[in-house]
């Protein structure tokens, strides 16, 4: 037997699922002990109940595997939870009353008071909230920990150098967000051929929000909110995976040009620091052709867990504008918590 | 012989060429006489000259027409210009001081302070400036009226009723542009499937400054620029036909979601009283749903004469941020320069 | 009161029920005054009930009209089915029971021996079946004529004129299918995107019989098959609209490019000797060039009515080989129920 | 110094040049120390001279490696040519003749009887031509060995188990061929979306012929060319990369699906017993879904030097129908002469 954490993914048969099931075939710490999905799934064998989506094929080991309900009966201690927004929060909750330490990607406790919503390299010490999310709500060992929004990542994760450095006024984004962004079967390809599809539902309030706790400071046991406005317009395009973000953001210093890219090229995060498995080795890469990032060609840098950035030139509004990128399924999603969990195995958090 | 008058198409074998020869094939007033190419089609069968890639056919009469080099030897007083701007000043010129009248789409002369850059709804009072242009430039019945970029006049079109009622303070634009907008070849198939290609070449540069003088006013014998900031990212995504905007603008004055819609739908122009052939009857289209317009289903509104917005609502930073669309080779380009030549003929200034 | 004839759309809120209603907005002979649809639909306006995503906009007279539940009490007396294939035949029989004219495009009923499965220019006389049906199953005035399946549409009308000029020995065949032919919201843009489907459930089982019956003959009450051999291969590729297929075919007689050219120019149907209101006037476009016909440029020739072919050449194995083309939702669907039932019309059959 | 074999790229910087590069940039036994191109690209960095547009980077040692025209004094024996066409043949006999080992992808010499024409796996005993070459065209140590037509690859390779174990009468082949299989830029964006293109240029011709000399057999100094007929149809999708192909066939004997199915799956080739590199595991392999292969999913399989089949069933016309799929510019070009040149270099023929 190994000695590998046991984890169990959560909603396993959906888009992000896979892609949990895809990141953690191999992981060094953490096996799959446990897959769930809805009544329709469970009961089934892995490789029969889900139609893979992902890149590769269905990992032969887990091929058999039985899908399981959610319930707090599974086997395992640590859950990633990849459940739809609608039916997550109850059963998180029970999980985690019941002792179980849950990643979530669920949007529905995001903004909650005593729940770190975390970017690994962004804010690591909000983890701290764990400890008030015990007190408050009788929880022994379990607990919560989410996930930004996708399209959030490629925002928040390029403001944090600035905002650190410089500080942050406003900001203003405008998406182009990949198809699988919908999770599958997602947008109909009737829809999408030939076609931008202006909009995506609760997008835009999420990612008007969720920076500014993300980018928030952890004062005594709660997080001060960033005091920045963002507007954001958010819109589906004919691309199976990536978000493209067109980004303007007025900063509260000086900066130029070489200031930025200098900021953006020398960020590292705790990740980066303990060397942590899934840690790209630059959280934040600078193309410098002006034409870069595109969704295509630079979605998988740093195996799709780097943001990658460009084309930063002067904005007559807020100062600078610039472009960002995240693949949307790995960083975005699924790599996203699991880059969390690693980092709270090695602070002991799963012990 | 029909009362007609007889056009020529410049540089028509392009794709805005043949939106030209499209759009006029069966045009009350005008006819097209003269074709003209660049060397490799001069002297060619246009029907074998031209890759036909607009809807329809190359008009049967049309196909035997020689294809002749663009000189002021041609048979006709009115041109319409869809020479590639790296070659169209000097003879656009040439012609305009030959007695021509040159309804252009290239960039070159857009900015002069004595050239017309029209939006026939927008700033027809603009033509006065054709005076002023024969004056300094010593033409005697010849002149150069310029049509916008195919992108600022989503823009400006969707501004102008604002502008005019409210005042406009910011802008900040971020374009979703389709392939045609490249003209053909264009962008290669390879580049843009499953992607998006952040740049396009001094796209941005004529977004924000083109709409200033567009919306500038007339003084005297120059145009005042309109005074405000204009922030453009543009981005050439996988569409066929179409130019999509997310739109955000700071007005003067306080308005409400219903004055804002009134504003548009009520706005009309000169081609609209005037009942030009190719106006639209509704220059400004409001599309209802939450999520359009989109480019497929709304850039042939109004015979692809009409800009379509969309997707009303506040803008945390400037106040309201709208979605508009804009077919970019009919309304952005053959189309506008067309309804340019109608409004001219009904003033009298063809004859 | 106009005197039209009163019809109602069967499925109506399904992509080939939208082109019933598209087609028949302005049709000279029929009106449409009932709406059908499933239970989620039926009880609501038909505007809300249905996401229209065919050209155009829902027609203002019918945004209101209450979709209704299909039984024998809907108010009219022809109807067009556009019922999937799996809930279709025993509501069909019904209505046909109680003394409906239906005109059915599902699969179910088509090879049924007292079925006509017409394709209007093709087999006109097959209709003589309604009699024999009606006898042998006790109906009174009611009947069900129905409509091949799309891509048969392509292979049959193309194969005709060659069928009765030539005689047809084998015939090969291999489609490159748009994704309207999956209805809405059908093929999962994550899955088409950069991708082909070589497997369309059940397409190539019909299109290997379907022919051969719509291209027998009539004797006494029955239809004897043609006899020949068909070998389909069937793909979804990622085009909105139309299907192309590569066809292979032994003659039985020599013939010339010219003659087989010529036998599809004339070629020439009932619907074009009654000039019906939806006839194109030429059933089979024969295209010159070496690269037609293409899916976005051929698919809407004849209003979408008309079948495109192109590139004929000696094939090594069967003799000849060329490429077929059909507008799969309206040719290969509502526009050919709608040609089926004007052409009864005048024959008296829906009296 | 390393010890490996150097070797020389022309015509370096297009698509299958830049597969090429990519290919061997960690290769165990050859290293690039030549990379020719146009006029247009000699004398510039590779890192300039290409728009690199295959996966990665372009490798860090040969950003700055000068682009060099394409003549005997380059620096290396070894050459792969990804040459077009048009210009290939003198250039690469004028190599041969100096000495060089030519490995081509060009069509112009595949059909020449004393060049071989090489799937690694499927002919290798036809290298032995290149004696005969050397002493008929005078050639001391220089040869030409050539690759075949990317779709041709899917079928040859496909058919060669089904060749020996039991005969081959008749084949018919439809293609979906990816755009780079027109190099780049090739099909413009606006020529492909939404649309299919039913022709490529000499494509069906090439298809015809190139497996009947593939499949031949070597008989003393000459390849007896297969004896079978082969009608190909060839179409452009809208697919990045991957050529899909729907194939029936006419075997001489009798088999079953599981005799055909074994016949694939224990195929070997020399590659796979000498451990070659670049070799696949399986040269085909055999997806037992209904709906595969499709290119997106199984373009890279074996590293993309697999190719991929299914959907194995019978066809009413010549006895079996499947599918088949090659990643075009890597098992369907540069890997394949990769492929060549490893076995050549065991055989001691680079020596």
């Amino acid at each position: 037997m190994s000695a590998k954490i046991p984890v169990g993914v959560l909603g396993a048969t959906g888009m992000v699922g896979q892609q949990f099931v895809r990141l953690l075939q191999e992981h060094p710490w953490f096996e799959i002990t446990v897959l769930t999905g809805s009544e329709r799934s469970a009961g089934k064998p892995y490789g029969e109940a889900c139609t893979w989506v992902v890149p590769g094929e269905v990992p032969p080991a887990l091929r058999e595997a039985m899908v399981q309900p959610t319930t707090p009966e599974i086997d395992c201690r640590v859950v990633f939870s990849a459940l739809p927004s609608t039916v997550a929060s109850p059963v998180e909750e029970e999980l985690a009353a019941a002792g179980f330490a849950v990643f979530s990607k669920a949007a529905s406790r995001r903004m909650d008071a005593d729940v770190p919503l975390l970017i690994t390299e962004v804010n690591a010490d909000h983890l701290a909230l764990i400890h008030v999310q015990r007190r408050q709500r009788g929880w022994d060992r379990g607990f919560i920990v989410t996930d930004p929004n996708c399209s959030t990542i490629a925002l928040a994760m390029a403001l944090k150098p600035l905002y650190d450095r410089f500080g942050v006024e406003e900001v203003m984004v405008t998406t182009m967000q990949g198809l699988s962004g919908a999770g599958y079967p997602g947008v109909p390809g009737f829809d999408i051929v030939d076609n931008v599809v202006p909009y995506i539902r609760d997008e835009e309030e999420k990612m008007e929000t969720e920076p500014l706790k993300i980018l928030g400071r952890l004062e005594g046991e709660e997080i001060r909110l960033a005091e920045f406005a963002i507007s954001a317009q958010c819109n589906r395009v004919n691309v199976l995976d990536g978000h493209l973000e067109a980004i303007s953001v007025r900063l509260s210093q000086e900066a130029s040009v070489e200031e930025i890219i200098e900021a953006w090229q020398t960020f590292q995060g705790l990740p980066q620091e303990l060397g942590l498995p899934s840690a790209p080795a630059q959280p934040i890469i600078v193309r410098p052709e002006r034409d870069r990032p595109q969704p295509r060609l630079d979605r998988d840098a740093g195996e799709g867990m780097a943001v990658t950035v460009g084309r930063l030139r002067p904005c007559p509004l807020l100062g600078w504008k610039f472009m960002s990128l995240v693949h949307n399924t790995v960083r975005g999603a699924a790599g996203a918590s699991i880059l969390d969990a690693e980092l709270m195995k090695v602070q002991g958090d799963l012990d």
